[in-house]
């Protein structure tokens, strides 16, 4: 099953004039909830951030269908797998107190990278913990 | 007693190249504590921030003491209290994991603003919750 | 031609503690980049957001190739169309002393709301404006 | 004479839900002037930040006077000054377009540090230059 992870409560500094989250606090939503599923995957200690930072975004891609807004409480769902030396994360964002349909989905692809910042094959740990998630069906397409 | 209001974890997001939470942050922090505080006493709702609205803020200030990082649990202690028109609130930032001490300690003044933008007497409301607020000593001179 | 806008020198709060920009940040990028070019246009005005305040972001994506860096001086190529009742938006990023190709490329997929935040279609002179524009080809495909 | 530095055109990003610049973010635009001072007096180089990255900021002071908007064009003045081992930074934000007076008033603290982040005197080539600016008249009571 994909990791439901509850994020935060939409703060002021996040809204912009239209009086909604600026779009690209997204992708801060998405991180967050990547990082709190390293966590609870043993991956990434939140007291060793040297851990997970070699691991670059290569891509991102978000869908907007409802706008989130201030005091919103957020989760997301969260699914990943592993392709070759590529790591794909999907994302669902939900504010259950206004719909059961997720108000916006994400895919982000990632690598990892060696001291000269050349792509390599993920560590092995990683690897391992990867290949047993569970993808469930892809959200977004290619 | 001042509240003790629990924030976040650090996120990637809110690190800079120096390894540390930027020092701009720190206001997103003191704000998020401030409108915790809000909702506690029933002057703010979430799902109704235009009651927020016209609280302009006058001036903040801000002591460092030890940097917060990655990952650090943040917890804040705020305190409230009126003077004339003026409504003024400190704060104590606190990572326990590191230490008993605060590493942060924060001072903001503010003050309700009519329609046009001009300087009135705080809500009757906020007026009487301040009143009954416990200021336990000024942490930070003017 | 698409647009080449000169955006900003990269600074220290748009990095992260693995010293380079972070990603969240492109699409500020992006959207600065984009209302250049609205500005440009005669579409919106600096002094009146409102004009700009009913189109809806409902897609970005966003590919990276290089990081950018603290100091980087970045420009932006941006091009536009319109298909049915969506806009869209592709950019190149490129930050000229380092590399004469693209740092990073974006296309974001906007669409006009009513008042009740149902799409509709683009306002007449922005429609106008987007069908004059030119299309070179496209860089990221759907 | 303190310098005056332009810094840029307020951003969506930048504003909050309130329609106006998020107080946070001053303080960036405060430290844009800062890098920008330190690049014109040869301290700071764009392409390599190690240079700055050992100043801590101690303290920041903002003083809100009239709010800044969507598009406003802004520009800082900055005056330095050394006083023992503490470098202090005066800033006043200007809207040229809005009126003569400052919109906010700025003062930050900051220290240089050693490898184990403890306070140090200044690097040598700091101090002479802090030594020879002018410092016109405090803008900010401590």
């Amino acid at each position: 099953m994909p990791l439901n992870i509850h994020i935060h409560k939409v703060q002021f500094y996040e809204t912009d004039l239209m009086g909604i989250v600026h779009h690209s606090n997204y992708l801060r939503f998405f991180e967050e909830a990547r990082v709190a599923w390293a966590v609870s995957r043993g991956i990434l200690d939140y007291q060793k951030p040297e851990s997970a930072s070699h691991l670059a975004v290569l891509e991102t891609r978000v869908k907007h269908l409802k706008p989130a807004k201030f005091g919103d409480d957020l989760h997301v769902e969260i699914q990943a797998k592993i392709e070759k030396i590529r790591i794909i994360f999907e994302y669902k964002l939900f504010c259950q107190a206004k719909s059961a349909d997720a108000i916006s989905e994400c895919r982000t692809v990632h690598v990892a990278l060696d001291e000269n910042l050349r792509p390599i094959k993920p560590p092995h740990l990683l690897k391992t913990i990867l290949e047993k998630e569970k993808w469930i069906e892809t959200w977004l397409s290619n």
